[in-house]
């Protein structure tokens, strides 16, 4: 991939930011680097150089850039969310007990599960050293409030996820939390720094946590529809640890009694055997549920690019509208 | 137990401090709520209300006490800083493997690791909550730089613990980062909040770190020759789970070549058979290890102590010492 040569919005942004990018990359690896136990730098380099898109420390880059900032805290700030982003990941997998991120093994894989615990850690708290770095207060509320709702998300889905009384409110509730807290505090702090006006840092919020909720239910419809080369994930990978996602929740919601006890048995009591997977997609299709959830993802990809619209007019703007569209393209 | 008629400093201390203390008590309530998660408040309630002494949080509030404060913020910054503990105990017996804690099951056995180690990512968000609010842009960088240390200390120690290439040096970098870290940070934030001068603040920070230091030697000695009655430790534990302590490290550097190999065996190699926990409780005793460490925790306790001498003379100060003390009564 050349960023001389664009063809994805995402790159696009980042040809555009292609100075500050360094920058971030720069401190980032200055400050994940460990005097006395060289275990953190190794574990965090096999994650934040496994060639992440850098979505969220780009969006923090684009609204400080397009809300006219000039100063130098957004790197501060787009590095800060890059570090709460790869903890809460190390983190993730261990809860999942996932063996795969990015095609290739987990950090709890190649090390173990507690460096993959202690390291996430360190990590967390080294975001909140550069964030304190920057001497804004309202940033610092802002990140460590989403840094709350994030954890508070994924609990929230430990207790909900094979639960079959799980409504899409809550599942809205685990999204907002696990994916949207972290988007849209990365594009409020952004905003906040350059001390744009308050209609427009509500904007990038906004944005932001539209963003947030299309691209987790994006994620979770792909889970049931598709391509493992595309993804890097199976299909099925969610009906087998059984998670609870919309397009499950929505065939729940219509499911006749022999159906309703399939969804128990394979999601409740995680009794699977072969042929559930394909059950369960037949059941998916059969109540629209794919497609109801397709359209969810297109309405909050809509609602992110409507909440631009206080925004100056900017290149940046043009392509963080590209970047709402890209997110839901993958089911278009 | 009455706080009527304490008998023991930590007693002293806490009903001097009781008001205070209901008020930190009353804070960690409210913010260990969560609106959409009840497995939070359960897992942290565990922990929090399990009878703990409370140390690291009344350090806070002495310390701001002693200098004189008259606001609110201690609170604050007290509960803060028994967050920021909680959440390290939470993920310590995932990486441990903990089955007990203070006489009880763990939050990982009672509940899972997956929840021991959300609900301490929450803690420590809400943690980074609480101290934002106080404003103060010292307190920030005092308690996340604690919390990188922390965390940077228990890396040290996962890849140090087994490898009897470990030193004293690197044992006390172990010991500054898992305990002394927010002894200190506790002491010195309540000196910062209380706007005490330089010196003072200087001197509160040398208390913590020294009375952490000797905490946690005490700690480590106690595993060899303690009470299992008195300690809720097993003798032995650190043993069998091949943690290098300041004793065997001792021993270690005194060692004849058998003696190496046992080490090598039971340590390094963690192939442990009946008898060998008498025969290195034998060679610490041979070797004069245990008296050594004892001597060096002392050597601590002293050095706490006198670290108080540029404090004003408060009923306080004295109690502090007279913690210095019982710290180290335990091996007397």
């Amino acid at each position: 991939m050349s960023l001389d040569n664009p063809t994805k919005p995402h790159e696009a942004l980042a040809a555009h930011l292609e100075g500050d990018l360094a920058d971030v990359n720069t401190l980032i690896r200055a400050r994940m680097a460990s005097k006395h136990a060289p275990r953190i730098p190794e574990v965090t380099a096999h994650l934040v150089e496994a060639g992440g898109k850098r979505l969220r420390p780009m969006l923090t880059l684009a609204a400080a850039r397009l809300c006219g900032y000039a100063g130098a805290y957004h790197i501060h700030l787009a590095a800060t969310v890059e570090f709460i982003h790869t903890a809460t990941l190390l983190h993730d997998d261990v809860v999942d007990e996932s063996e795969q991120r990015r095609g290739r093994p987990t950090a709890n894989l190649l090390w173990d599960n507690q460096s993959s615990v202690l390291v996430g850690d360190y990590l967390f708290a080294r975001s909140f050293q550069l964030m304190t770095e920057t001497g804004n207060m309202r940033v610092l509320e802002i990140l460590s409030n989403a840094s709350a709702t994030i954890a508070e998300g994924e609990v929230l889905q430990l207790t909900a996820a094979q639960d079959l009384a799980t409504t899409e409110e809550i599942y809205l509730q685990v999204v907002r939390g696990k994916t949207a807290a972290l988007f849209s505090a990365a594009c409020e702090v952004g905003g906040v720094i350059a001390a744009a006006d308050p209609a427009q840092i509500q904007a990038l919020y906004d944005y932001g946590d539209a963003l947030g909720v299309a691209f987790q239910i994006v994620d979770d419809l792909l889970d049931y529809s598709g391509d493992a080369t595309a993804t890097g994930k199976n299909i099925g990978d969610d009906f087998r640890e059984r998670k609870l996602t919309l397009p499950v929740i929505k065939a729940v919601a219509k499911a006749a009694a022999d159906e309703r006890a399939f969804w128990t048995r394979t999601i409740q009591k995680g009794r699977q055997d072969d042929g559930d997977l394909d059950e369960a997609l037949r059941l998916l299709a059969k109540h629209g549920a794919m497609e109801e959830t397709r359209a969810e993802a297109l309405a909050w990809s809509s609602k992110a690019k409507e909440a631009l619209d206080p925004l100056p007019d900017h290149p940046i703007k043009t392509m963080l509208r590209d970047i709402a569209d890209y997110v839901v393209a993958r089911i278009s």
